[in-house]
């Protein structure tokens, strides 16, 4: 039967990548990669660069472009749902083309587990019922484990628990544990919290652009957000986390 | 001036091994280990297999017993306090023992950011001033990521949040979050949670002995309990974590 490996690759750095990782990518006939377009060029060429680098024997690489998301209207999770639909449709039909012994592998940034849809996508597609596939998961380097260990600080206090958590829902609804980690936070929603509130902040983590601050918000919010601005402008994505740390 | 490098070494499975890991531990001269007593052998010998699997120099491996903690008082912050005080007493004497260009390592299973106390007891080394030294941490794959790897699960859900937390605090607050990991549970916490929670459970990731089991609350819970208790009598030890999801 058709295999689809699903391979988390870490955060930035390609000494994030697990031996278990490296054992699987050899295992893959085909990778899948979805193409967002010009401003993440230069993470689809990382990952070209692994597979390069690790890759001891031949294999395809087959891109196609990532379906347009709708991002203007405003059911969140309806648009996101869709998205995911068509993904499904597309991954669908790049399995329907591969041999019936063959190995797919999809490269995820991080770890498939967390802020990541593939997992989701392949339900759709075993719901869908027209391909007959087994898929496996490697779990990957995270970007808030990357920060953590960067900072040389842990995400729990003693005996504390750690809140994982969207930069949307942290705008919604504030600081809901003592330690919260924040992702995929476009609109610098630390400012929302108390100025006394520890923050840990990292972009580009693993990378060598890899920029690290830390203070109270009080005290470096300002600056995390303008250096964010500053960046951003500058390579014209950026990927960043920090971790918040009530007193 | 001596470094001490804190390498996360991944959740049981060899291979969960980084590059960066890999890369690590072929730096150090002296490998620092609290041996925790004939219990836990195993997992010091898998220890041992990881450098003599990955290390192409030369070596030390110093072991030291792991100073008792108090498990009989009420305060549970305080005992661990005072357990991270003798800890950090033993390693700065060891560090003190290393040549001024040495480089020490720490092997912690997991990452180091995850319920892990070798960051909390450097701090206290660095806080008593007798020993100058640098430190790096490298991160390392956990258990709830093997955990979500294995059952091919996420840890959040779209735009969702996880809470990751321990058992004891679990039996105390409940959920708190639709999405909620649990660690270093010894009670069996899950059977206070509502029975339509669907629960993933998983012990000895990554391991020849791995054991998974899921379904709701209601219908496997018992069975875990069993599962879990038969376990532990027959290896004499156990370590296991799962995700609790809210319907």
């Amino acid at each position: 039967m058709r295999q689809l490996l699903v391979i988390g690759i870490g955060a930035g750095d390609p000494e994030h990548l697990t031996l278990q990782a490296v054992r699987a990518m050899n295992e893959v006939d085909a990778f899948f990669h979805m193409h967002k377009g010009e401003q993440k060029d230069q993470l689809a060429q990382l990952r070209r660069d692994l597979c390069d680098a690790h890759i001891t024997g031949s294999y395809t690489w087959i891109d196609v472009p990532d379906p347009e998301r709708d991002r203007t209207g405003p059911g969140y999770e309806d648009a996101v749902a869709d998205w995911h639909e068509a993904r499904a449709g597309l991954y669908e039909g790049l399995l329907l083309d591969l041999p019936e012994d063959g190995v797919a592998g999809i490269l995820v940034w991080g770890d498939p587990a967390l802020y990541d849809s593939t997992l989701r996508v392949l339900d759709k597609i075993v719901a869908r019922g027209k391909v007959e596939f087994t898929h496996r998961v490697i779990p990957g380097i995270t970007a808030p484990q990357v920060l953590a260990a960067q900072h040389a600080i842990t995400w729990n206090r003693i005996g504390g628990a750690v809140q994982v958590t969207t930069g949307r829902r942290l705008a919604a609804e504030g600081l809901v544990a003592d330690d919260t980690i924040v992702m995929l936070d476009a609109h610098s929603s630390f400012t929302t919290v108390p100025e006394d509130t520890e923050i840990y902040w990292g972009a580009y983590l693993g990378t060598p652009d890899e920029i690290l601050l830390s203070g109270t918000v009080g005290s470096v919010g300002a600056e995390i957000s303008r250096v964010r601005a500053a960046a951003r402008e500058d390579k014209g994505w950026i990927m960043d986390t920090y971790l918040l740390r009530r007193p």
